[in-house]
């Protein structure tokens, strides 16, 4: 595929490093396509491929690449998986099954720091993924030095290829963006300073005893409570702290608060 | 389509509990397959379609499936999202870009707790996944509770939906799983006992010093380290010693060690 290496995904215009995909035998153009944008998708760019069955470049796999393969470098074709990974210091297998050689197993998210330690040294690191339904043949496996195993459902492990290819890519993005711990997105808006939320909910609780809201003096304090923790808990924005305020106002028949709301 | 829930997938016949899986206007029957297969590969089996375009069944789905929807529960379709998730607890959605909506954003690996903590106590939990081309509409986005974005390649982003859905499926899988540490597969087997490589390890200095391999008596020490370094390091099993023997005993002209090696 001659494709033009114009990919600009760090921010200082080099390409990131990451492990090099090695698709050995692969059989539907459909699924080089696919594998090629889940590379992309999370920033790896040296895809090679080992005697792909209808040859190199093609329309499938152009077309399902969704543009990715033109945005990477060039897609390397080669006859041996040994020729495909000459120039990689560390080489790991994926394969669903455990084989009869003493070999390193890894999940993709232990593979990762492995390669990421490889490559901090200046190693090249390859990742090799097997044909469609047969998967890597054992003297792949053997040129290997550890093996990658996706710790799928034992009932349906059956993985399409794009997706193996994505499961190692996915846990490389990971790694490489860090902790992402989970966070509120509030757009432009800010959080409601406390005095505001106060504010608010001294003016429902006013306008909820004006309109006998509270059916008896006893039952009043823990009402109270359970309406502020509700407000309390949906960690509101000014914005909604305002559009509260004027739907109190709305169904009071349009007596605003003191505070102009 | 018409599938038989005959999944085993737990040990003790039970389904296992996990989030359902909602296709909101997916366009391509292939998609549904793959994420179909995508899904059960990683344990999960609730997939409910809202207006898929081309109908439902749908042969290129069934194809793309790899019969993970003759082994699901029967796919379920509905007109509208509200209708997909009517009895759901929570629901997350699935977006590549923050909205103008304040809500809590997770990647895959952060929502996968908390919808964990969701199932535990009693909760059915859904995740919504939007068209191929357009995502979710906003309105889907504002009856979820949270938000979640793959962190992918900024210059990249677009994810085909499958893929989409294997992220989310593989989170939740690895969760199941546990912690997997990187283990050594040796299938039958057993590492070497220390003494046993020891005494390789002398066999093959002596050869060396009886074939004059070292130089000088200086450079001995330094060589023999960096020797039995290499042979240490490889983590050798009883077999592939008893297999370094007798490629020292081949090289040598078939002498064999004293151990009858």
């Amino acid at each position: 595929m001659a494709g033009t290496n114009n990919a600009e995904l760090n921010r200082d215009g080099t390409l990131p490093p990451g492990p090099v995909v090695v698709l050995v035998d692969p059989q539907m153009g459909e699924n080089i396509g696919a594998a090629a944008r889940a590379m992309l998708n999370c920033g790896l760019q040296d895809l090679r491929l080992v005697r792909p069955r209808d040859g190199w470049p093609n329309a499938r796999a152009q077309a399902m690449s969704s543009g990715a393969l033109d945005r990477m470098p060039e897609v390397r074709v080669y006859e041996t998986t040994a020729d495909a990974v000459a120039d990689c210091h560390f080489v790991a297998a994926t394969t669903a099954r455990p084989r009869e050689q003493v070999k390193e197993v890894h999940t993709p998210r232990t593979i990762v720091p492995v390669l990421s330690e490889r490559i901090a040294a200046g190693n090249r690191v390859a990742i090799l993924f097997g044909a469609e339904r047969t998967g890597l043949e054992n003297d792949d496996i053997a040129l290997s030095r550890a093996v990658i195993t996706v710790p799928l459902n034992p009932g349906f492990s059956s993985l399409n290829l794009a997706q193996a290819v994505l499961t190692v890519s996915y846990e490389w993005r990971m790694q490489c963006v860090g902790v992402c711990p989970a966070e509120l997105h509030r757009g432009d808006s800010l959080p409601v300073p406390h005095h505001l939320l106060e504010e608010f909910l001294c003016r429902l609780e006013g306008e909820l005893d004006t309109h006998h809201f509270f059916r008896t003096p006893e039952m009043r304090p823990a009402m109270v409570r359970n309406i502020r923790n509700m407000f309390t808990r949906a960690d509101l924005t000014d914005q909604e702290v305002r559009t509260l305020h004027g739907i109190v106002t709305a169904l009071t028949g349009g007596k605003k608060s003191k505070s102009g709301y």
